[in-house]
């Protein structure tokens, strides 16, 4: 068969026997099981690339009338799954120009290569699918971040423990919890757009790493193509990945904060918790235990933030120490790149799903607030009284030590028993006990006072309402 | 749609819309896509499990012979590719079990999964895969050592250059660097039958986490299904994926390797070095230039080392600061191990088959050996003569840079001259100019010389003989 | 200085300014500030090397004898904290030869380094400090399985939940949970002692890269360093750190099993679990919240898994894809490897003294049990009865849903609410509903009966006995 | 002694002996030892606390005051390296405020810390450190891209083979192949910038999590510390480690880059290749091998991408999975920071230096230049009749061919020869003979013409003068 190759005969040395062909090299070696993706990109960017070499009169206007219609059928056959695939398509640059030369003949066909190099083509499909990607992934982005700050204002007066450790520190809004992740969402935003940014410039017309030798126009074909700007070096347009592997370092950074995100509702979620309940469309059950209701959904985001991890490490490992320039290895950008577009795009969608559902239980969160988490609250009534802050620290561990060895609540011990640790705990004391007032306090920018979160959601809905 | 899950019809807060079902969500969480791979160890696990409930009551000898029945029906249904996948088929466990009713009627076939749970199931269809999986591998990495060392034996009389700092350093047997790297190799067989033991090791019979309730023999179970032994803890069993984690840490240390040895390839297939030319079934051409002849087999080698590596670090992260015990999350060990698996097993192959059928030019590595490389020559020269080894360097070092400030090669340095740095440099001196005689004084064990890399030959012969 | 190298003089290029010496690269090469760690391994090493080229005649009794004694008191030197480092001091190997020439001459001196290579030197002195270290390593192991498994017996009564998904799933034995990591532990400890034979292995003989001319006796060298065998290659011996990695590999391994543990004791000391409680010793307070108690000392644990895995990753990077044999890259070995060895030996010792200080709260354990934890053992009794499992299962389920509806835990639904659902749930259902009983029916191997953890606690004693 | 804290003295379990005292968690848990370096910075931020305490009453002017000054005085202390640390010293907050309260008393000092936690100083005070780093980076950055500029510049007539697959490609100019890295260099210098932004914002005002109580003005803070901006939720802000691993992320993808220059520069300085020579100042020799320069601190840089990139992937798995808000596992991402920064300042400083001193040798470049470079030229010169560009490969193959099976370079075919395989390759066909004139051919943007490579050196000086 034409596709696989021949294996020397004279294989001396023992070694597997082929039978003087190698189809798993052939399988080892072939993108277009999965480059197949880039189909329209590949051809979008033929198109520009003829019609620049129409420009520059290496084609005539008939010539590149032949490509451009041919080449819309082979995108046609592709869209409606009709595309024939044969043995020698090695990858879809290759399946599309020898699908355009049966399609117009090879005379002509065979002209759209001049001065073109796959090195180039296979970057520009690349960075012209991904821009699109970005886009819609930044689209959903924005709305999980939206699901969030509505959730938090329809919910702002809701309170909960707020954690440090895992234990007990101060209560804040269970709203304030909902914009700590929007707020790191947003920040990952801003850092898309940056990416998408990097992405969508153009390496059309850099060759196989020397430049393009036919006067061709390179910003015409990018602006054609949607491109922002240029890449401005040839052998840097054609070696680097560095467009896929700042995508991943993104979407791995994105998935690291989904991870905390799920973790948070996971433990929320156990029973000993109890401060959300998931939709059913988000949980699972039991083949065993009946009684089960698993958060599956939040343990897969958690999941799958290593994942994305495991896309950019390795990615990180294939390109370190490459010589100058393409270099076969470069392949192995391409599937983790697809899959961990994926795995972002629908981990949003999932997340913002999990969250537009999930139903809370205010009065569990009210009651895990304990006393306790007052403590800083005397320590603060002591320094409006002009108590150094230390020793204000220091006397109100002394109440919640006293209330510990009473075996009582803090709230529950007396007036008296208060003023016993110290006499300038005065009667308003019983004050700082109250929960929301110590919510409402913190209304320094950032804090948990209803103003400070609602000014926190006039910042978000402008990031998200820029674009 | 049975399998797709309602979304809560009340979707207050904004979100994706998702029309009261979340198809996102089927397919995030399914994996029979990929665990469908393990349909055949699924039944054999199911049978075992059915016998031993059969053994201790829990089924009559009617309903084991049913089930049994049933599911090779099942098997072969899968091995036809005529197994119809159903809706709610999330898993191949769930899609064997509901198949099995169908056939055999759920009055016996729901009396399969009495005492079971799908947490043990998917270690045991992983675990049973795997070691075969693992075993193959062995026997191919087997014969890649075996044709590293053939080829030393036949290769024995050709030198080359020995590098450190990818600098010339001293001539060594070409066949020194099959073995460097078959060495190497040999280590990680040895690691890998570690790893072989680990994974052969019986979950079955420990429930979803805290064990089976019915008497179950677990040693039986294992012995039916060729494991080695018991894993010890039913809430460890379930929980871990230290099986998984050990072969891709293994895998990746095994492509670490690999990188190694295809670089060196690369370098010496380069036209500057041109020791060696890969045969054109392990190359590819240029779409641009008609005269490249790219290696490329041995970049997606050394490319693929990433990849493997990513596997790695990706489930790493993923199961990193999990609870106890069984969590959905560890999904995600599965397609990685798939992925790696057969990353191996490819690479594994495909590096025979580059080295079975690669040509070497020994006159270029011949032409490539310096003379500069025979300097420790006359330092040792001169230990011999009772020079000390650092005034031996100095005096070797003296010799070197004459030849620089000559612009001659050190060997045409006249006797003179050689005894003009140092008188107890004697007539006897030019037989440190001879490559094979440096070769040959190496001969302490593991080092160049015939002798010394015939017994490594007997030592690796060893390994690959044992099993 | 000396010890600083002179830059071009015609440095035409801008760059930084570095007046005629680069000081920056002197800091970046040396490895003194790290590798005088190995110092007294060095000296071994160089004792054994002088002894065998004293036994084949290179050196004299006399000249072996001077040696050995300058090389002892140049160890005396470092371990008082005496010996003086000069600025050509690049790494432990040339500071000990300096040293050693000016306390005994030169004449002598000189002749240590004969047929030798710092290349095999600094593989040979790592080797033999990790083995130290590893085997130290074992020993704390060995301590935290044993303190596990003492716990696991003196508290074999206590009950807690299980779980799956952080939700409550089934009742076991604190113990089973103690022995479920010991088990994890046991595992790495098996794969540990796989590691100290493969790192005990002696590269010395192997010169630079192409073995010894000398007829150096390899074996007598390893023998007296207590090495197990030999490294069989010499370009493989010099070049590969698969010693290192396999290390960083087996480290990273443990500490992920150590984060699941430790995320177990930090999720059970919360309070809304409340299971446990840290010594004051391994927990801090808040600088702002007098009643914080935060398990710091877990979660460094939890987090330090990051560091380990982080050292071994960069690791690959680093070796990944370096041509043969020794390159300056693999210097980059070193300083990973000592702080993984300490952040390893930290570790464990403090899980270790987190385990042995911990107290339990047995009541809280017992309290969080939930009767909806007993749901399978309902369908467990109907199986007895010879209901199929999947109906079991399903009645069980409808049991669980009618408690939900009634708003009832449900083990208060009456035994007539429990026939109106199936008339086979007999009278003696309630017998389901019994903690102990359903942890007990779990008898066989590796379950949560009490026969089932004594078996358990046997198999660990054994190996933790083994050494 | 105070700072060791007491281990439960009924330590039942075995374990390991710690005399009621745990030394190691002491250090495990201690900071100082490294977060030392960030003293200015602590006090810095503690001033500007001080100074918004007094401006919303909290303190008085003279408070104030007294804070300011002795304040002044630690940083002395610590600049002057006269700062006596204590054994309660657990962290350089903890340190700081210790010894402002014995300068000061307690009276007032304790007043510092009021409504302030150590959550937010920790990350203020790396906030402010990294940015400056961050800015040093910049700076030795554009000199790094300089240093290119200007060698590109002055050396733009030399031609040297172009690479791909590490095979010769087409021939390129010298300057072409270090503007290749340049523009890879100055998209990470674009992206540095958004680092910077993003890390300079500031945390103040948080507190521990829930906000500040006393109305404290969080942008005159920021403002006071040179911060361009605020975070805007507490939660978040003392939570994340964003743009730690945000620099990490960044400092590991440059190092990438760095790891592909020096492979390249590796491989040229090979004798084999010998394009260039390395200045004596970034080579070193052998202890053995008295001809040897190794390119040492080539070798090291692109090693030392596997160190920076095993910081991000540590930390990356440590903070995967943290659940709210601050956890002491966050402790893990100060030594990695301390240590990348490090290793990237001293990195980007020796890769100029090795490049502003690096000799080329342009005569070994124009010797590798081989006639089969040119092979596309012949296409180029058929398309330019009007031959389809495939059918031009497809001779410009045979041409290829014919020279490698008559033996002789593919510039030595006579006219007959060239003619005999297709009569359109006319007697100008010599003209595509000639290097520079290919290399000058590419003059589309971002080729190999001296007029395109001037227009990339105006674009790159661009990027290091807006600075």
């Amino acid at each position: 068969m034409a596709s696989t190759k021949k294996v020397a005969e004279n294989m001396l040395w023992g070694g597997r026997f082929t039978q003087g062909l190698d189809p798993i090299m052939e399988q080892y070696n072939a993108s277009l099981p999965y480059d197949r993706i880039f189909y329209a990109q590949d051809i979008a960017g033929s198109i520009a690339f003829a019609r620049a070499n129409f420009n520059n009169g290496v084609l005539t206007q008939d010539e590149f009338n032949a490509i451009e219609e041919g080449l819309e059928q082979v995108k046609q056959e592709w869209a409606q799954n009709e595309f024939e695939i044969k043995p020698n398509d090695e990858d879809i640059h290759t399946a599309n120009e020898r699908r355009l030369s049966e399609i117009i003949g090879k005379e002509i066909g065979g002209k759209l290569h001049t001065g073109r190099s796959r090195n180039e083509q296979v970057v520009t499909d690349m960075r012209l699918w991904l821009r699109e990607e970005l886009r819609q992934i930044e689209k959903w982005l924005m709305t999980l971040i939206k699901t969030s700050v509505q959730r938090a204002e329809a919910e702002i007066d809701v309170l909960m423990p707020g954690y440090t450790h895992l234990q007990k520190a101060q209560p804040v809004r269970w709203s304030h919890w909902l914009l700590s992740h929007a707020t790191a969402f947003s920040l990952e935003l801003e850092r898309l757009r940056e990416v998408i940014k990097r992405v969508n410039r153009s390496p059309l017309g850099c060759g196989a790493l020397a430049g393009n030798p036919f006067k061709i126009d390179r910003e015409a074909m990018a602006k054609e193509l949607g491109f922002d700007g240029l890449l401005y070096n040839s052998m840097n347009a054609v070696a680097d990945r560095d467009f896929v592997f700042e995508t991943l370092q993104w979407g791995s950074s994105f998935m690291m904060k989904i991870s905390r995100w799920a973790e948070d509702l996971i433990i929320y979620s156990s029973l000993e918790f109890g401060f959300v309940r998931l939709a059913d469309a988000y949980s699972t059950g039991s083949s065993l235990m009946p009684q089960k209701k698993n958060a599956d959904s939040l343990e897969l985001l958690r999941g799958k933030s290593g994942r994305a991890f495991g896309h950019m490490a390795g990615l990180y490992c294939t390109i370190k120490g490459l010589p100058t320039t393409y270099n076969k290895d470069l392949q192995e950008s391409v599937e983790p790149l697809i899959d961990h577009i994926k795995t972002l795009g629908d981990s949003i969608q999932i997340a913002t799903g999990v969250l537009s559902t999930l139903t809370i239980n205010p009065e569990k969160m009210l009651a895990a607030l304990a006393p306790e988490m007052l403590a800083t609250e005397f320590a603060d009534y002591l320094v409006r009284k002009g108590v150094p802050f230390r020793e204000g620290h220091h006397i109100s561990g002394r109440v919640v030590a006293l209330a510990e060895n009473e075996g009582v609540p803090m709230d529950k011990l007396s007036l008296e028993q208060l003023k016993g640790i110290d006499s300038r705990l005065g009667d308003d004391v019983v004050e700082c006990l109250d929960y929301e007032r110590a919510v409402e306090l913190k209304d320094a920018m950032g804090g948990t006072s209803k103003s400070a979160v609602r000014q926190q959601i006039e910042m978000l809905n402008k990031t998200i309402a820029e674009d």
